[in-house]
């Protein structure tokens, strides 16, 4: 299986030599365009692109000797043509949309090449879920690659994934059509230490001669940064600072900035280039995370390159860290991102290379999106019934699975509580003094105290881990459940009221994964995620619209965070600090050990 | 087999990772030093570096954490530490010298990376001369990559060479540990016209994913040109001009800009980037092909970069061009051509990155160079009588071999005569009346006519091709012979002397093959070339030595060419206009065709 019906180069180069040459007509002419030449960094005018079999033949001032019979011809009048862009590192599960979906939604932003990483799907379904999305993928009619996800879990001993991925799944993916890589090595203190598994995963990926993901989510730029960066990762997307972004180039790794739904991390760190003057070959735009109402509102890549262009830089290095210098990165310079012979002819038309209105989209040669129009169809997968039935519940929740008993005796307890912290992922480790009501300690809505639940959904073991969570603002009986639930996608239950925390449960069992709030006795919002739990059968639009009643119902219960969503969400992720919640108990993302809930005392 | 004894970064990952993070101590440390960053084009002070199996395995302001029992530490006072230096595109037989000769002329220069065709073996001895010199590469104590040889024939019909190279042969080299990708595509007519062979052996280096070498040697930039691009090289080396540059890098070509023996190619077309402002990672500097008395003389690729400082580059890009973007050309940014975690501890010292006095050199860690005296054993390979034993004559050479008859009854005639022009590799196709004597043509010393014979000498077929030459101004009883005689390499006999052109034709199969000029009845000079009648097995200042005396004998016989003995090699070459002369005959390079030695009267 190889990118939806593609030829390789070495398959058509006959043809696109015969086209060249004047002996055969191209099947598309682009005439009296503009060519953004993300190889010399110019603008060339007065330029012709002649394709054949989906493949750019001729680059040049004139193409009339490659106009024959059947020959589409196509005057594109002064207007830009650019390379379609690039995503260089990304999670397609973020959109909660499958890869199709996803692809669907974004061709319309001149998005023609994707770089994911299905570590969320890894976390529940294994090397067969990364199998899935890798299968989707190739099948569109733009090209999504696949990194193999590095660390599920992400933190070995504190959390049980649905699966685990070990080297020998690593080193069995890099020899499928569609991975490009090793998706990102989360795991830096293991490569730090030397962990045996992690530096086999890297090795593998070495070995095949593919592009290894970096995640260095420390600001120590000390000897553990270098010791991260000799372990073999060949980028890093978590730099969030001008100072990270010139230490990473500087070791040769490629510096990738972000802009996703709740990622800034360009403005902060685009003046390396713009005002330190490093060679800008070293850096790379991407997105990571967006949801589909960025998609469905914002844009994608070009949302990104336009907020380059916007911090200050110049749009044709900004179109290059979107383009060239991605392929460049994953070792595809001759196959994608440029407008040169041999590559995918995947060309936008703008007129405007700092507004970047996405007018037209081609891929492979095929006009594909028109004014914000996707207008190519999106194969989806048959998803096996594998994948749509991932909610595992080993029989209904009920109110008192989670009741939090007090110590013996006690009538008010000092109880450790996650705090939310608006706009930062990190939350704070608190301490509560909190009632105690027949011999059940409750939380306290004059203290913003909730209650949260970890519910197990992966192999129907019952397990509730229970615990409390301040920051939400919940000011009525509510509930809200989500599979999405980072990064091994049990179920997080956060809730004022225990009834309703265990309806929100079964709900999500019945319907196969998703988000579901529950206020004052009845389902106020769901967003139906039966593939993994984590992504929709739906479009984009239909996604964006059930997240935004969803944000609102959030509201309606008192909830006025940025990103509620989000922040429920990342409250099971025990790889950022300072206190979270997983199937094996409360964890102290500080020293990463298991906690109690009550303080000694 | 891999590059001597050196191992893959997954092999020593655990290791590099132990010393960057301060657990193990590093083998050498650098201390004191200005970083020459490639990746990020900054010169960082103050910059220690710790080196272990032969990597780079920390690269920052302090590398004291890595130094412990056995580290030896080396203060280098403020000098620059700067990647050795690659040479993108050259051919080792050029030199005269095997590869471990060829290595141990280079290194006190800084060279640390070559990327080698050899193209004259090839011809000569087929894939097996190709192992050989591969297999020598892999011994040296530098990184000796080998572009597979893609035309021998270069000019199939038109010549015959000792062993052909076929697609199969391509496809089974790209296996071979040291192979890096194709050698260049000098048949670029084959290419424009989709030859089958030439596209499938594309195929088979774009299937392997290694670089396909270019080499496009018209100044049509028309469609032709562009059909080349098409059919897949991925650089190209035989620009000379500033829109040759332009027009290459547009079509995501990387263009090599050489500065050979004989080639001044960088100064005419680096205003692309010094003036024309194009993104300079397009650029690369190169070689191509160095006689011994340069390597000795003059140096290798530190006179390139210096040149294109003189030029008015940069230092730092002119260093880029000749490190990290021949590495990221050939797909080895993250093995070697910059100094960076993991990379391959190439490294040069010096004080000054304008004049760049090569002061130290590194390679994996070793100091391997200082003050220009090469401090490392560079082996040899055993090489087998098959390659020792080339020059195959039926019988003698007399001197009635080389006697050209006049058509029947004529006293005089028209005949063509190969014309070579100073310093250019285009020959003249020109016409000249010479006399008859005893039914025989004559030479005609007064307009500097010659005889030239091409002796067939890899079958013993007894073959000889006779025909005329001016040009060389040789004005007594001499004859000068040569087994490097390119591209099929049998003998060229150039001589005023039938007597004396036998005797230097017979020398030769004595010797085994080299060049030896005979004058007034004995020989003058002698360059022993035994391995495969193109290289010696002695050192350069030796081969250099014996080539100086050629030179001057060749000036004793009244030569006042430059690079006399150069054009006198390359009167074979049957792919460059406009007159030469082969096995099969004299060879019209205008039309492709054997052509008769006298015009029609």
């Amino acid at each position: 299986m190889t990118h939806a019906a593609l030829k390789s180069w070495p398959e058509v180069a006959a043809n696109l030599v015969a086209v060249a040459a004047g002996r055969a007509p191209a099947d598309l002419v682009l005439k009296n365009g503009r060519w953004v030449n993300v190889h010399t960094r110019e603008v060339i005018e007065n330029t012709d692109i002649a394709i054949k079999d989906g493949r750019f033949a001729y680059c040049g001032p004139d193409a009339s000797h490659c106009i024959g019979e059947g020959t589409q011809v196509v005057d594109v009048a002064g207007r830009y043509m650019m390379p379609g862009l690039c995503d260089a590192h990304m999670h397609i599960e973020s959109g909660m949309l499958t890869p199709a979906e996803f692809a669907r939604a974004v061709i319309p932003h001149g998005t023609t090449s994707m770089f994911t990483d299905p570590h969320e799907i890894a976390n529940v379904l294994g090397l067969s879920g990364v199998r899935m999305m890798h299968d989707e993928a190739l099948m569109q009619p733009v090209n999504i690659f696949t990194q193999m996800p590095s660390c599920a879990p992400s933190a070995p001993g504190l959390e049980t994934t649905g699966q685990e991925i070990t080297p020998e799944d690593v080193a069995e993916a890099m020899a499928w059509p569609g991975i490009i890589g090793l998706g990102e090595m989360m795991n830096f203190p293991g490569v730090i230490n030397a962990d045996p598994k992690m530096l086999a995963e890297i090795a593998a990926t070495q070995r095949a001669g593919k592009t290894v993901g970096g995640h260095y989510a420390s600001p120590d730029r000390g000897p553990a940064f270098h010791a991260y960066a000799a372990g073999g990762p060949a980028d890093d997307h978590e730099g969030t600072c001008e100072e990270d972004a010139i230490s990473r180039t500087r070791q040769g790794m490629r510096h990738m900035m972000r802009l996703g739904s709740a990622w800034y991390d360009v403005e902060t760190q685009i003046t390396a280039v713009t005002e330190k003057g490093l060679d800008p070959r070293g850096f790379i735009l991407c997105t990571d995370d967006c949801n589909a109402g960025t998609l469905v509102n914002d844009g994608h890549m070009n949302r990104v390159v336009r907020h380059a262009i916007d911090c200050g830089c110049d749009p044709l290095i900004a179109i290059q860290m979107a383009t060239i210098n991605t392929a460049t990165h994953f070792g595809l310079e001759r196959e994608l991102g440029s407008i040169a012979p041999g590559r995918r002819a995947d060309v936008i038309l703008t007129s405007d290379l700092k507004t970047l209105p996405i007018e037209q989209v081609y891929a492979r040669g095929q006009l594909i999106a028109e004014d914000g129009v996707c207008l190519v169809d999106c194969p989806h997968l048959d998803w096996p019934d594998s994948a749509r039935n991932t909610v595992h519940l080993d029989k209904d929740r009920v109110a008192s699975d989670f009741e939090i008993a007090a110590p013996d005796g006690k009538n008010k307890v000092t109880a450790k509580v996650i705090g939310v912290v608006e706009n930062q992922a990190p939350t704070k480790a608190l301490t509560a003094e909190l009632a105690v009501t027949d011999g059940l300690v409750q939380g306290d809505p004059a203290q913003d105290i909730c209650q949260i639940a970890l519910v197990e959904r992966h192999r129907a073991t019952g397990g509730v881990t229970n615990g409390f969570v301040s920051g939400f603002g919940y000011d009525k009986p509510m509930a809200l459940a989500s599979t999405v639930a980072h990064d091994s996608h049990h179920m997080i239950v956060v809730g004022t009221d225990r009834e309703m925390m265990a309806k929100a449960a079964n709900r999500l069992a019945e319907v196969g994964g998703g988000v579901t709030l529950f206020a004052d006795g009845e389902e106020k919002a769901l967003v139906e995620l039966p593939i993994a739990g984590l992504m929709s059968d739906d479009n984009a639009a239909t996604v964006a619209a059930k997240a935004t009643a969803l944000g609102r119902a959030m509201q309606d219960c008192g909830c006025t965070l940025n990103n509620a969503f989000m922040q429920h969400s990342l409250l099971a992720l025990v790889v950022i600090p300072a206190l979270r919640i997983s199937d094996l108990g409360l964890v102290d993302v500080t020293t990463f050990e298991i906690t109690d809930l009550f303080e000694e005392s």
